[in-house]
This record gives structure tokens, sequence and C-alpha cells, in this order.
């Protein structure tokens, strides 16, 4: 990627540092994901992508900025891109997934805290994200404490609008979302200088809802008895659907669901039979955080289905591309935004029911509850799920584990366990 | 306290772990309390309270239930007093301040959260507060993470309600919270069998303001150069401010104000000279928890002021007395109540205001900053905090420490090097 450099400088960005995470990401990458066998071609364009993650779509980011186009980078499945499209903006996924980053965010923020939060606002302070150098604005959201009190601190170093999500989902509070949604595209549209139109508007419901398609294409594949395709690959198409150009990645993606579909026809599978299959509950894994789906993956399971904002809560439920008006628009996106089951909803009953259903339709095995150390929600709302799945008869473990590899052994272990479990129940139910 | 073996037991309390619980507070409180020299005499009154903690102050709303009337438990300063009295309900504080409480909470909770959260979800647990048993409704809010989603799990234990606060400042948020208290009024009267009228609210708005005015008097004789009173009997006074009959209370502090003003004409200090002042900032300090007052006050230094939920936060501000309906009534307490600067904001701006306004009202002469572990909007606010007090050239240290005496010896030290800078800048100022 050395012809980037000068872009990268242009950017803003601490060059030397980048060459440190430059040199460890390839080797990172190739050991998790170049080492399975029988990948689908497909993959071929992911791997690609990844190679090029600080590269092509960087410089593309730089060209619609060259002609005037704003960049705004968000950290939340809330912040609504149909609005930033709308006004030809371009949104990006920054939420961070890097140990390399958590020593830089340790600098402004307290240790005890979730790595996503300190590797986010590392990011950006150690100047090695050219994605965070390319936002013309931040977007937060006032989701956790965490995250909610970092932006007051990201906001020092950078232009942020913060949305204020609503913490409970009574009627009234899908109409305080819709303001916010209103609020939001008044900022868009003055960054943009382009309004908003009801055309416009109902142009990106329809590009976004098909990029929520193609992903479910993806998952229906992995609902398949012989499954086509790893945990491991899925959730990185997930990662990428964050910041690739759109329209390139719905046809990517639906290229490899037509290769998908023909294994499942032809009975190929990436994993042997009887192999436990696992939904993955719990919080964000944000790119390149693949370490509970490469553990579980190399100690005997396969992830079937991620219940996570980097998965089912990405993609399920469209927006309703029948509008009328803006105002329709933007109820139409409270709608489908507020349907969301974040733990940081109370009560979030809508989450057990989700874990239950996937865990049909994805005809699972068993659960993994995981979630990142100091999570309070997500770690409190454990009690409630467990009781729920208890009663249903689904196995359930919990890991608490953030983005290093010290704690990988224990993990596997405590893994083969569960997948034995599993194995034992699912032979004495024969 | 033998006696009220009976009433406990109709509460439905664990006794015999209840006994554990009795038999230590009496010893620590001796120990923090009992050692002080030169108290003033008006002190004996919150003696004989804490002596009687679990006895005539149950037996009180127990007789107030036997009558009909009901009993509200809260634990924030953002759940309005004045709508419970208006009813005729009595509101008591329950948030758990003692270590006692902590492991019964982490049976349900996780570990890694806030000490306050799991003591008081404990407290009920356990069945060993005889407040928590006393209480027909308990009201949450939405202030933290931590506390938004453990109600979840206390409220399948008992009946609850939940507020929700909002996380911004904005003309709306303070309709919002409006609109919030109109629907905890709906529950209170529902509950009560109580319609709450002009006048009920007029005259319980004018009680609840004369607390706050007493405790304004107690702490303008802190302001005083020579201390008439510890820090740690200013704190016990707030503590017992959440429970106790707010008449008798009122007449009680009164008199000891009037103690109080005495010595501070007759020159009478609980301290030396020059012992450093101490403002106070951070996390709420729930009775029996007076670790960080022990500690500052034994290690030579004098707290002044507390700016915290069992401080300032608690009393400062009035509610506008004139209101006209009930609807400027609500108006008015939304007022107040969201002028309350928590950490729980985004942004809370107006903490640091008033931080640095205390430190000057109370002559203070360095700030400690106290946080629970776990703690994300405190510990994450510090930044903002230091930032601003270090513009200010105010002297500032971030304890943070959880409701066991394992860090005493630690804090000491790092106290006593603190005091020592304080006493050296103050020499060369002169
Ligand atoms: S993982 Fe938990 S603490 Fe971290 S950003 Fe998400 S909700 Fe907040
Ligand atoms: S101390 Fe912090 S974490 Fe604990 S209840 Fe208060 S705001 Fe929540």
């Amino acid at each position: 990627m050395a012809d980037y450099r000068e872009l990268w400088d242009s950017l803003d960005m601490d060059l030397e540092k980048h060459d440190q995470l430059c040199e460890v990401l390839p080797e990172f990458y190739g050991d998790i994901y170049m080492t399975q066998e029988n990948r689908a071609e497909g993959m071929n364009y992911f791997n690609f992508v990844v190679s090029e993650i600080h590269g092509l779509r960087i410089k593309e980011l730089n060209e619609h900025r060259k002609d005037g186009g704003k960049v705004f980078g968000s950290f939340c499945v809330f912040v609504p891109d149909e609005v930033i499209m709308a006004a030809d903006g371009i949104g990006v996924g920054l939420c961070g997934g890097s140990d390399f980053w958590v020593p830089d965010g340790e600098k402004v923020l307290p240790r005890n805290m979730c790595p996503l939060i300190k590797a986010s606002v590392g990011a950006k302070l150690s100047g090695t994200c050219p994605y965070f150098q390319s936002a013309d604005m931040l977007v937060g959201e006032t989701t956790c404490d965490g995250k909610k009190k970092a932006w007051e601190i990201l906001g020092e170093y950078t232009p942020m609008h913060v949305m204020d999500l609503p913490q409970m989902k009574r009627e009234k509070d899908y109409t305080h979302f819709k303001e916010e949604i209103n609020t939001f595209k008044e900022k868009v549209e003055d960054l943009t200088g382009n309004k908003i139109t009801l055309e416009s508007l109902k142009e990106k419901i329809k590009l976004v809802n098909d990029k929520r398609r193609v992903l479910q294409r993806l998952y229906d594949a992995r609902k398949s008895d012989k499954l086509p395709i790893s945990g491991k690959d899925s959730l990185l198409i997930t990662q990428v659907a964050f910041y690739d150009d759109p329209n390139r990645f719905i046809q990517k993606t639906n290229e490899l669901c037509d290769e998908l579909e023909e294994r499942i026809e032809k009975n190929i599978s990436v994993f042997k039979d009887d192999t436990p299959r696992i939904l993955l509950t719990g919080t964000p894994m944000a790119i390149p955080n693949w370490k509970m789906h490469h553990l579980i993956e190399t100690s005997g399971g396969a992830v079937v289905c991620e219940e996570a904002c980097t998965g089912t809560k990405y993609f399920e439920r469209l927006v309703d591309e029948n509008i009328t008006d803006l105002d329709s628009g933007l109820q139409a996106l409270s709608d489908r935004y507020m349907g969301i089951n974040c733990a940081c909803f109370s009560p979030n009953e809508g989450r057990i029911e989700d874990i239950i259903r996937l865990y049909k339709e994805y005809n699972a095995d068993g659960v993994i509850y995981n979630s990142l150390p100091f999570c309070h929600t997500y770690a409190i709302e454990y009690k409630k799920v467990k009781d729920a799945l208890d009663k249903e008869g689904i196995p359930v473990m919990m890991i608490e584990s953030d983005y290093s590899m010290q704690d990988a052994g224990q993990i596997n272990t405590r893994l083969e366990a569960f997948f034995e479990m599993i194995s034992m129940n699912k032979e004495l139910a024969i």
C-alpha cells in the first residue's frame, strides 16, 4: 500500500505509527482467515477489501471530498445512513476493534472501560485511522454511558454531533427519536449544502434496504444444515458492509450468495457434520475483532448467527419504502431503528424474543453470550437472557473478554467443555 | 433494639442475617463518629437517629401504613419527594452504602459494577433492610446504565416504577421530564388513593424547600474560617435527611445550626487552624458509607463541602413556590430537578461551574474527586473537570474506591501527600 503515503500524509496522519499498524494487520488476517479451508471463491473480494483497507476506499472518500462531498463517521447502528446518503454524503462505521488503539484511548479515558470505546477514541487521538481522518463530522449517540461521555472528550478533537437515543420504547420515545433524526437531517443538510428531498430519501431507503436484503440472503444461507460459509467469513462481510461502497458491496455479496446457494444444493460444507452450531449474542465485534469467532471455530464449533450490532441488529427489518412525504420518511426511519433491541433500552424483552427466535431459525445448538468487559448494559442483561433460555432448555454460556489474546487458552478450554456438553445432549435426544 | 423483632418479623425480614448487620453497625459508627472531639451538642439527635436506624423510623413507617398510608423507596435525587408527600405518601432514600449487602447483590449482578448498585439490590435480596421491606413501591430512574438495568432485576422481586430521566438538557428534555413527573404523579395517586391538589402540592413544595433551606444553613456554617462542625458530621446529617421525618429533621437541624452559628461567633472550631479545606466532588455517599470523609479527616484534612447527591445536589436551588395550578407545579418541579448537574447528562458543563463556584464559596484549598469503581459517567467526566481546574490553578486529586477498607492505608498516604502539597502552596502564596 506504499503508494498511498501521500494521501495519508494529506490526511494529517501519524505515518510512523501507522506503519506499525500496517505491519501487523496482514499477518493477523492471514493467521485467522487464510488458514481456513475450502472457502468460497467469492471471499476473494473481501480478502481484497481487507488488503486495501486503508487504501482504495480511503482514495474513494478522498475523491468524494475533493468534489465537495462530505464524509460522516458513526459508531452505532442507530445512526440512519439513509439520511447521510440522501444528502449525497458517505457514511462510514468507525468503531474501533483493534487492541492497537487501546493505549491511546487510555490516555484520556479510564482504564476500566469497554475496549471498543477506548479503541475508537484512541484511533482518533493516535492519528492512525484514515477513516477518522477522512470524516468531516463524527456522529455519536447516547446509547451507553461509556459512549455518551466519551463523545464529550472526542468532541474536543473533531466536530461531533450527538443523537439522543431514548432509553425506553413508548410511543413518545418513537416520536422523540423521529425528532432526533430530523435534527440530524438538518445538520447533514447544513454540512453538505444539499437539501434532502422525498425522492432522494426514497432512493436511499431503497438502497440501504437492498444492503439489508443481501445480508439477509447471506444469513439465510447459514440456516442450512450444511454450512456453506464459516461464521468468521460472514462476520467479515458484515463488518465490511459498514464502510464499503454500498452498490459494490451489494453486487459482490450477491455474487457470493449465488455461490453459497450452489454449495448448499451440492451439499458442500466448510464444517464437519455434527459441528455444534452456535448463536453468538452480545456486544459488537468491530473490525478487526475476530477473536470470539476464531476461538469458537478453532475449538470445534461453528457460528451460525450473530445477534449483535455486527449481525442481525444491523440488517433485520426494512424501512418502509412507501413513504409519501419527508415526515412519513422520518417516521419510517424512527420505526425501523427504534425496533433494534439494544441492551441500552429498559426494558428490553424484545432481545430475548429475538435470541429465541434466531436460535430456532438458524437451527442452533447453543448460545454464547459474548460481552466486552465493563459493558454494564449487556453484562446485567445476561441474567434475564439466561433465565429465559434456561426455561426453554437452551444451553447458554457467558464469555467476557477484551481484545487481547491473553485469555485465549482459557476460553478455548471453556468452549470445548461447552461443545462437548452440547454434543452429549444431542446424542441423548436421539 | 430488641423490642423491634416482632415488627421486623412482620416485614418478612431475614432476622438471623439482620442480627449480623445490627452487631457490626454500632461499633463501626462508634469508631468513626464517637471518636471525634468537641462535637456540637446538637449532634446527639443524629447519634440517636443512627442508634434507632432500624427501629423508631421503621415503627413510624409501619404506623403510617397501618393507617392506610403508603411508603415509596427511591434511589436518586431526581425523584421528586414533593409528589409523594402531596399524596400523603412517605418517601425514603434507599441507596445502599454498606459492604454487607454487596455479596447478595453479586448473586444477580456482575461483579464489575459500582458497589452502590450492588448493595442496593443486595439489601432487598437479603431481606435485611427494613426500609426496603416497608416500601410499597420502589421508584427507579434511568440515570446511569448500571441503575437502569439493575431496576429490571430488582423489579422481579418487588413493585417498581421507573422514571425516564433525559440525557441532555434542551428545552424539550425539560418538557419530557415534566411529563415523566406527571406519569409518576398518576402512579402515586393510584397507589395512595389520594388525588394531589394544588394546595397539597404547594404545601409540600414549601416543606421540601424548608428542608433545603436548613441544609443550606448548615452548609453556610461550613463556609466559616473556623469550622464549627466536621465534614463527617455534616455528611451524616445530609444522609439522615433522606429518610427522617421532614418536620422533625428541619427542627433538629435548625437547633444544631443555632449552636453552630454561636460557635462561629465564639471562634470555636473542631479543626486546627490551617487544616487543608477540601471540596469533595463525585459519586454519592449512601449511609453508612463514611469512608472518604473519615480518611480525609484522619489524614489531616477537613471536608468543607460535598458537590454530590449527598451534598449540594440534594438541596441547592429551590422549587418555585408561586405556582398557580398543577401544571405550573409540575413545570416548577421539572425546572428545579433538571437543574441538577449529574454526570449522567451530556454535556454537563454546569457541574464544572458548580465545582469552581463551590470551591470559592467554601473557601476550599483543594478538590478531591471521589468515584466509586466502575462508574463510567463520573470516571470519564474527571478529565473535563481536571482540565478546567488545572486552568484555574485549583489542586485536584482523583480517588477511586469502593466500600471495603482494604485500600485505606494507600489512600491515607496519597491524601497526606496531597495535603502537604496544598500547605506548601499556601505558604508560598503568603
Ligand atoms: S460494548 Fe457496551 S460499553 Fe461498549 S460501546 Fe457497546 S454498549 Fe457501550
Ligand atoms: S455511582 Fe455511578 S454507577 Fe453507581 S449509581 Fe451512581 S452514577 Fe450509577
